[in-house]
């Protein structure tokens, strides 16, 4: 845990741009952004991601990125926003410190989520809705 | 308003396959899923996306989330999941009602994110940064 370089940048032992910070969370921008101003969000109590979060953190987290969200949109005139959260490597987390990705979109930037969707077979769905419901 | 697909929804004048509900959340599955458990969870409350959520609104969809989250994780045996939300048409929303998505992800189920990223020229991320702060 002393490792992870998210609680790293919150103790500012490795420089970061941040543009945000409060008694839970704390902002700053992607290295790599998808697009100019693209931020990320995390909390500052170590969860490897959503489902370690306690509700206080998730609360303060969602509250941070509504505020980041609506800054980007003024501040950078952005016509749009995607909020993503990549949990366990099979979903592309890289960190494993949850964090959520606000990021600016501009009309015809050209980015595309090229996931194919898949069909139900007939009566699949309600299969698929039990499972899930089951573990509820 | 009255014709908002996911208010109808909500009120079952269309027909979903529900997975959960609650006095102020309701989550179904997605009709062109990326992945088998796909979701979408969404307020009973009217909002265009997640600049005009109210708190409580907000913190008891992300409650939600978390909850079908663990569910899809445990009955899907999924090896991991995205959370995504589009916000405003520039961000591919297409429905103009908040909603969250809960992707259930495979190891090896080719879904990737071809969003290339950006660098910021010198000194570049600090002009962005600035005017993100001073609009918060």
């Amino acid at each position: 845990m002393t490792e992870c370089i998210f609680c790293k940048i919150i103790k500012k032992e490795i420089q970061t741009t941040k543009i945000y910070e409060d008694e839970r969370t704390f902002a700053f921008l992607d290295i790599s952004p998808v697009n100019y101003g693209h931020a990320l969000v995390i909390p500052k109590v170590h969860s490897e991601n959503l489902l370690e979060m306690k509700e206080k953190d998730l609360t303060a987290v969602m509250k941070t990125v509504q505020k980041i969200a609506n800054a980007i949109m003024k501040g950078l005139k952005a016509d749009g926003f995607n909020l993503g959260m990549n949990n366990y490597p099979a979903a592309g987390q890289l960190v494993m410190h949850s964090h959520i990705h606000v990021m600016p979109r501009l009309k015809n930037d050209g980015l595309r989520l090229n996931w194919p969707n898949k069909k139900y077979a007939n009566g699949m769905d309600k299969d698929v809705a039990e499972t899930i419901i089951k573990h509820l």
